[in-house]
């Protein structure tokens, strides 16, 4: 079931470990079948060199595992969450990735220092608000959930793709499990350069023309970075 | 004479290495068998790639060695110390990773600021006092234990699997080596996330109801993280 | 068609990737052949590790596409601004390495502070004026070259052979596409030495002295370090 | 001529790109054959994938090529000197290693702020003077030496074994070529860890009693750390 999805799951997962975003059982991939209401993702606390395909999850959107011997990762009702919310996306990663989950740590939304931001997110990456006790006793992953979405109100989730979940770490999204996992890539990046921007001035002085035209050059109407059929 | 372990103890040492938490020999871990009484270790300042399983040093409860050609450790009346005030754990590990290394220097605890941290210790990593003259000059390992001991008066070194030694360096440990290698990674890297999220606001407010969740859904009665069979 | 500047351009692009400099499609490496006055250059948004040298893509100085299916890099117009008004130089590079960015960020030139600055660059490495809304809303990247150029006027481009741009990242050249390369990793390996450097002594105390000697001693007329003729 | 010294000399500047202290030609190590009076050292700007045995330089006291078809390290007045005043010695490392360097850049001495620091060097490592305009205009590197010197005066220099030369980086020295590596190794971390630790708590509180506890353990008279003889 879901053969293929299964293996961009896998792939993803191991990327994360590649990209130097993981360590241990540190983070978690999924992706969803829009058509059947199903969710692929890691099992709970399971080492990546030990994950084959098989050991994948499917999931539906109640949380009920349909197939897997597995317990599927904790973090499961905060994907679910976001899937539902979220209709545009295809698939999701978390991590705690260094320098993304710094910022988390700090409370504080990354702002657009530069044009590597600006290429990839139309905007700061925001900041939960802090959990309630209610929020966190009960349903925590849930409610992890319900306070990135209540951050996304009058957000595109496309236009940012992604968020740091305060005291806790990053997660990022797009329209497949790969395009997620490169916005990680891209978060823990310009998490790492605005550390270093905010050292060298803490003004950090954007010039906020460039972020219009470097989101737009690549994601626009007119977009003319790349090629027209990817070779 | 305990094969098994010495295997265990040889493993540890090299994934200090691997993890890159030591260079040359600035680290060293051990591994105790409870019911013989039997401590194995490092041989002191031999460098990791010489190291086989066969130059593990065996030494009892008084620090006699018991089998081995080589002298263990310099750092061996420390460890014994701490396997006898926590019987609880089984291995335990030296190192001068760089980062909390430097929250040793500083003479300062790690608090807790974030999820990532919580996960494995339930409150501060404590840095213990600074070591008087007589404690220095006589018996000055084991006098360092003696230090470590004192910090965990009121704390279960099971919830708290690790402490910094003032102007020294970290010790971690846990019911196995590996498990006290896997908490010397995890501590030098919230001593890493802990500093940049320090730079990036002093004030590190953490959300202490996340403390309890983390550490409790890996660790505490009703914990539902990971697998209840590793596959 | 210039299949040995093909070549060396590829190595360049991949060398980028070699150092660090670059993940993703984040960079560009071009080289020009004076006598034909045709560039050629990386196409753009095409992934490194699956570049060859026939997807080079050869373009005049005009901007118009050669010889090459792919379309070029989004940034030639910087690149053809930047051979139109430097005679002197032979390849360029552009990356977003970390350090060099986040001073283009922090839109703050990077002062010399040591030999290693000196043995390279004759003098700060300048950050650009920030662009102005006609200039960003059309002809971008072209405009991009002008601002630059700008920063040059009382300025030798092989004796600074590099620039911040500001909010964005740095630009290098040289006399050919592996110089830039090799100024490209010079400077941020400057630019995160400038950093710490910073961190401990605001003041970074230069002795002015040290530039001349360095620069001179290895690209002024007595130059002797080095060998006569590379073995 | 001397070919287990050059094979010694080759190794040590080999491991210098092994341990990630230089790139390109950014470093040079040599070593002494006190009977002889005779220096081997790098050759100038040749990059390290390019060295062979062969292609190391041996230079007299004078500093006269005595056989080596290349041009011997610009460096090698500085080295020559060294070896004058400190007869100790029997290798010699410089590199521009990143945070070493900073400290230099910075003008600053690196304080003792913990044991590993103290294991190595019994004190700070103290940085030179301000070079003056006739020290750089004539027999600048030949100054560099003297300014060295200047600052052991009241130092041995196998207590203390290795300087920040100041605006321009580290110097360190051994028994042997190897030793003076190792030393490059030491210096460059507790150079990286005394900026963290700096970062975090300004007031770098060491407590001096360890300082002469670890160096002796390792260095004095009744030295017990390590092997009596090495494995």
């Amino acid at each position: 079931m879901l053969e293929h999805l299964k293996k961009e799951v896998l792939k993803a997962n191991l990327d994360l470990v590649k990209y130097g975003l993981v360590i241990f059982t540190w983070g978690n991939a999924s992706a969803i079948d829009r058509e059947r209401g199903l969710i692929v993702i890691k099992p709970s606390g399971v080492e990546y060199d030990a994950l084959s395909a098989d050991d994948m999850v499917v999931v539906n959107l109640e949380g009920k595992t349909v197939e897997g011997a597995l317990n599927p990762s904790s973090d499961t009702p905060t994907h679910i969450e976001l899937y539902k919310a979220f209709p545009e996306i295809g698939g999701i990663v978390h991590t705690h990735s260094r320098h993304a989950t710094a910022w988390a740590q700090a409370n504080m939304a990354l702002p657009v220092m530069g044009t590597t931001h600006a290429d990839y997110f139309h905007g700061p990456v925001p900041c939960t608000r802090p959990m309630l006790a209610p929020e966190v006793e009960t349903d925590y992953e849930k409610n992890t959930g319900a306070v990135i979405i209540e951050c996304f109100e009058k957000r595109n989730p496309l236009h940012t793709p992604g968020v740091l979940v305060s005291n806790h770490g990053p997660f990022t999204w797009g329209r497949t499990a790969a395009e997620a996992v490169h916005n990680s890539v891209v978060l823990e990046e310009i998490a790492r350069m605005g550390l270093i921007t905010r050292q060298l001035n803490a003004e950090m002085p954007m010039n906020n023309l460039l972020v219009e035209k470097h989101y737009n050059r690549k994601h626009g109407a007119g977009a003319y970075y790349g090629q027209k059929k990817k070779p």
